[in-house]
């Protein structure tokens, strides 16, 4: 069991009929639901919350941060995402879904831009567990095949994934590291391309079984860690 | 400038047409040939020759051995794939080209089984540098189409790569990490997917820039490093 | 609870009363007891057994393997080596400790020469979790001070490690990077290099901690997974 | 031969004695004259230069850029942080030194908060290639003594180093990865620990050669990489 915040902007549910008619409790809802049905504790938090629902006791209170952003990444406070590294850094799991690739604590953590190109022509995909013996890829099959997807394309650009778990193939053409995980500081992030806000993958369950795994892999067993900078006396 | 030695087992294109009529004087001839166009002094060395041509002293004057092998790995005597080894840990690059994924040296360098799933059906295949700003990349279009193909699928059973410069898209629907660096002691490692004995993809320009490309970047400008097992006596 | 089984070699012990004094049920006695305080179910096995005690059925039920050899590492059977590397390729961990940087099964999985430069000379220790968010190094304090030591030195001929969690300051003047993660195929891999035959590290509480944190982190959740080579149809 | 760019704050040179007795020019023209004489063309900038000297023209020009700060990295202008990172995404190298851990551009880079523990106490230093066959480690002995030196000491909170070439041994008891490869988009970096702004040691040969030896590593033979946010079209 795993502490989860689910974050979502919580915009295009509210604004697009064809957003709302996939989720219309908004992707926050269903996720969680997703979540709370594997066994963890979830609560979730939007962009209009006060401090975003990110305030500096929820985050103590989270093992795992799941993040959904689109529309309105620039509408997020700096102090906000400033507060979400800083508890990544200490040991909070991170997971950004499919266009959170360039939310602003993403970006952050990368150092990079994790820009990438894209194509909404619903592509069929196959996620290949190119790592199977990941904690991330357990009891999956070897190959997923989804669709209608949006096509995320490289070159992504990231730094080179510590783990990289899945490679994507689209029918288009192309190919794209899918499955990303990274360590900053005590906290580790899995950045996963799977999502869209009208092609309903989020309902599927072998793309919810895989952010389940996320989060297990992501959540720390142990205490925050508090790096600093200071002078130190020698060990003896 | 380097000096490069080109293994070939040299083998099918004594004993099949179809493989003669792409490389009459053996896959090795043609890679030679493309090499020192690139500006290279190459050596070429086959399975027949007396220690497979790699002596002790064809390996010390060789800074990149690339490596071509594919029904006659076991015919590889151990004690050159030992001596192979050892030059690689002490700085000479290494280049397996497709099938020599399997091959005794590549495998011993891994310390895994290096498999793969594989279909000789011609399939086109695109090859995107995911990677656009590594040396392997230099100079090359962001995608290379390259057809008729076999296909290579994962899971391949390697290590993950240390810089994973290629990943394949596929007709068929599977993903291959195709460009695979490594580091074993002081020796850079570059596995390179495309190729074949009857698809004449090493006679295609782009093909002969990436392993041009690959042998720059395994190219060593140091001298070769000796490790050691023993006792020593402080620093001061 | 994982299922462990410790391997040992258990010569020194036997024909030595320098190692027998601290350990006159053989080392591996000492960690299997203190694994199993720790919660896990333990085995031990060792050279002088039928197929080294480790055979088929010994590996499918064993989640981690913990190996201890020094003087003997030659008189272990390849075929066994062949045997446990293929286990861990399938998933299960493996933890060499000390001395064991160059048994067989370590340098087959790292596919380099493993060695090292040493100095018996009890050395004070500082090991440093330079990844204090780690599994690894869960409840650990920033600094272990272990004296007296052999002391290991650098260059160690080994991969880059994939995560490396301790480095080690020598009173001598040398470092070493002693905890080293890596994976080969499913399997989790955690070389630690305190330890030795006759100062009476595994004793101490910490050195047992790393260890059972060691197992903890190497053991994996999943099914065996099967790599092959063979050929394959499309996807669909 | 590589087109570098030295950049310092050129704070406490004109401030303090201990500083100017050292470095009267500046340590940037140290560094550069140590680049020059080594074959590089170099040019240097300062913060009170306009824009700091980094307009986008320079940084156009520019294979490598060496940096040096200390007291006044939050006088950094941000546009200008936001130039240098973006220079690297597409190829140029990056050589920050000592205590530019904490500079914006390479804690920017990194993603994380750089911190780490410090002590001016004239430590000798020890710096371990642990990488012997790295390019940066080109030609250098084993181990290589420094002193006086500041202690620097983990846990340093950065990403795991893509390359960890040196580990430095301090006589007051500590470690530090000293020498740590990154690359970020297209552009390599190198983080080199050693340097101090009264203990002389840029003026030493052995330092000199190493920053030489991480100039050429980090300079790109390929043109500059644009990385890109976008709708694509499928590649036929």
């Amino acid at each position: 069991m795993v502490s989860v915040t689910v974050w979502n902007e919580y915009v295009q549910e509210r604004e697009a009929d064809a957003v709302s008619d996939q989720y219309p409790d908004g992707i926050h809802a269903t996720l969680a639901m997703a979540l709370e049905k594997r066994g963890h504790e979830v609560e979730t938090a939007t962009l209009a919350d006060r401090e975003h629902g990110l305030t500096d006791s929820v985050l103590a209170e989270t093992d795992v941060l799941v993040w959904w952003g689109h529309v309105a990444h620039d509408d997020v406070d700096n102090s906000v995402v400033d507060r979400v590294c800083d508890h990544v850094y200490r040991g909070m799991g991170f997971l950004p879904l499919h266009s959170a690739h360039v939310s602003k604590p993403f970006r952050r953590l990368m150092g990079t831009p994790c820009t990438l190109t894209y194509r909404e022509s619903g592509d069929r995909e196959r996620l290949w567990a190119v790592e199977p013996g990941h904690p991330i890829a357990n009891g999956l099959p070897e190959v997923i095949e989804l669709e209608p997807t949006e096509m995320y394309g490289e070159p992504f650009a990231v730094p080179a994934p510590e783990d990289l778990v899945f490679v994507s193939w689209f029918e288009g053409g192309e190919v794209f590291r899918s499955g990303c995980c990274y360590r900053r500081g005590a906290g580790r992030i899995f950045y996963f391309r799977p999502g869209h806000e009208t092609y309903p993958l989020y309902h599927e369950d072998v793309v919810q079984q895989i952010i389940d795994n996320g989060v297990r892999w992501a959540a720390s067993d142990g205490d925050r860690v508090d790096y600093r900078e200071g002078p130190v006396e020698p060990p003896e």
